[in-house]
């Protein structure tokens, strides 16, 4: 869709008033705009105010936020402000939360990862010990597989924050987990790994050796620095483009075994009740799934005019090959721009040029992968996993704009 | 380099003791290690504490710090602290700092975009306005051209932080600045852009059209939030690969003309004097360069053993093809890994595994990109420029390991 000039420039910019513009010097105040502000008048805040930076005060509204009142603090989710953000990168600040017990503190000089059972040498790795190791760094979606849960039945969440933001994505440094069990040498039978967190709730899930012996990793650094407390801080397991909970936090113990645990994190939770009453379970892999990000609840289209659709797409099974973008409620579809690099396991995010002549809309994006999987509706999605289902819901999303710019969630 | 699975084992891990293993459940106090730690016996923290993330308090020397004394604390440098950092992305709260009148504190609903000058049409832009433009995302650092001024002499430097740390790597998102030049119309003659910013500094550069055009941008975010304050909130001037100073911050004001400015900042500073008088003016685009990140410092070789060497490397003018390690001076070179993807204008981490026999080395990087540039010697830098040079230090850097791994700068 092309913008013309003339679209442009009477929706967006002010024409400057002719004459004299202020060269950065002082000039009497309530001169023709721009006025010299205020900001160039004075001397600003000193360096390292602080040491450590923080955000503007302006924007003290971007935060995490819960998703919804639990009964307690320490087993509670809190969700990133998608409608905040622009590229792939969530920075540390604002990534999603899942505890089961709160956040432990664990001293880095004296924490331990075990590996033993079904190995030639059980080995105790210190921290200094881990960061010895050849290393990887890798940007990868982190998504909770209770993300967007909300929208199985009628939420009345209209904030993509707390239907989308069980999901983060960050640059991920650490040592492939295939190395690690070659240096305790994984005997023969071995088939699973169960993986245990230093919280209290001793967190553990089993993971298949075969995803262990691919691009899992023992994760010591997000975004450049070392992992936030919050985030499994000083180690954690990170198994690319699987559900969440199974990226072991705080990781103090690998137990290499021949058949799954069948933990509480496996059988009671994470774990789907179909239609036929059988179990849907081990459902590792997260799906192709989209989100429009803007236009959001929090900000909007203001007036009739030109504006930048955007939003959020990823696979847990390779990379976005595609992203459509429908603005009659799923009818047409236009295609929309995938910034590169395109990467594996990772966010893309698009984006679609649009001209909003006032009328009230339905967004809706849907995308596909180049390993065949396309992202359902939502009704193809239900039909499938019924109404008991709690988890992998990755339906498209539709947001509807009423004439006033207000954004609402089209299916709460 | 191959690491044999003995020498691993003789140095970096413990042999679990045999036996019964702690399986998350209370074990006596005093058990085989590991036992279970005591953040498995109470409640962590609740979860939102706080809501914006920070770092572990275990990290707290992980910050910012003046590379130097300086006469004021709002004409100063702070750097950032490329020991503790891994991968590519420096986190927000780490990137460096160079004001020239502090940090001005702008709200962004009053902030305006001037465009005037050689145009069909100024034009004056609110963040609205900015934002509903098309836009891009894409990771590059960001280097002052200050970086290593430290080692045209003798600094006394030996922490990689102060000789390297005025250096980044975020990803950035804004608007195309030809998109914005294309709104305003620039008439034939133009030639080049003054950029002024809305500090107390009116920082003020000129910018060739022709960088204008190609891959220059108006940024509002970085890692995925927006500015922070002393990186330009709410919006400041991105030119990837040039010096950082030209990337204006707190942008206020783009005048097209047809000749450069000659400002203070480019006469009195950011230009060299060469040996044989003349003015090395106008130097935009950061060079070819790379550095040894690990051993530092800080953090070096404990003892004998496997360790992995790292660093990084960029390019002003396209993508590293090749970074070599010397441990020995640079009397004979091995080819490090280069993790990918490999970007322009952007960080790429370097990797080496290595076995130390705990003699004293000197550890030095050289990379090349692919316009043909390679980094120089020290001493071929200092032949070609001389000795009143100050900015675009871009030589190659050693560190001495002594023998019990204390690192230090090899020609301070």
């Amino acid at each position: 869709m092309t913008i013309s000039r003339r679209q442009m420039l009477t929706s967006v910019a002010t024409m400057a008033a002719g004459g004299a513009i202020a060269d950065g010097l002082p000039s009497p105040a309530g001169a023709m705009p721009p006025d010299v502000p205020d900001s160039m008048r004075s001397l600003g805040q000193p360096i390292l105010s602080p040491p450590y930076g923080v955000p503007s005060k302006f924007e003290k509204n971007v935060v995490r936020r819960l998703r919804e009142a639990r009964a307690t603090d320490t087993e509670a989710f809190s969700v990133t402000p998608l409608q905040n953000l622009h590229g792939i990168v969530t920075p540390n600040g604002l990534v999603f939360e899942r505890h089961h017990a709160g956040v432990p503190e664990i001293a880095p000089l004296e924490h331990r990862l075990l590996v033993h059972g079904l190995v030639d040498r059980p080995l105790i790795f210190s921290m200094d010990d881990l960061l010895r190791f050849p290393s990887v760094s890798k940007t990868y979606f982190l998504e909770c597989s209770g993300n967007s849960s909300t929208e199985w039945g009628k939420s009345g969440y209209h904030s993509v924050q707390r239907t989308h933001g069980l999901i983060s994505c960050c640059e991920w440094t650490g040592v492939p987990l295939s190395t690690i069990l070659d240096e305790v040498g994984v005997k023969p039978e071995a088939k699973w790994i169960l993986a245990e967190g230093a919280d209290a709730a001793a967190m553990t899930r089993s993971v298949p050796l075969e995803k262990a012996l691919d691009d899992a990793l023992v994760v010591y650094a997000q975004n450049g620095e070392m992992l936030r407390p919050e985030q499994g801080y000083p180690v954690r397991l990170f198994l690319p483009g699987f559900e969440a909970n199974m990226s072991v936090k705080w990781l103090r113990r690998l137990k290499i075994g021949d058949q799954p645990w069948y933990t509480r994190e496996e059988t009671s939770r994470y774990t789907d009740l179909l239609p036929n009453g059988k179990a849907y379970e081990f459902t590792f892999e997260m799906d192709a799934k989209s989100v429009v990000t803007f236009p959001n609840s929090e900000r909007s289209f203001r007036d009739k005019g030109s504006y930048e659709i955007s939003g959020l797409a990823w696979s847990g099974r390779g990379h976005i090959t595609r992203v459509d973008v429908s603005v009659d409620g799923g009818a047409t579809w236009r295609r929309a721009t995938l910034q590169e690099p395109i990467l594996e396991k990772c966010f893309t995010r698009f984006r679609l040029p649009f001209v909003w002549d006032g009328r009230p809309l339905e967004i809706q994006s849907r995308t596909f992968d180049d390993k065949g999987w396309a992202q359902p509706t939502r009704a193809r999605l239900i039909a499938a996993r019924g109404t008991n289902a709690r988890y992998h819901f990755n339906a498209i999303q539709g947001w509807k704009v009423a004439a006033d710019g207000g954004v609402t969630n089209a299916s709460a």
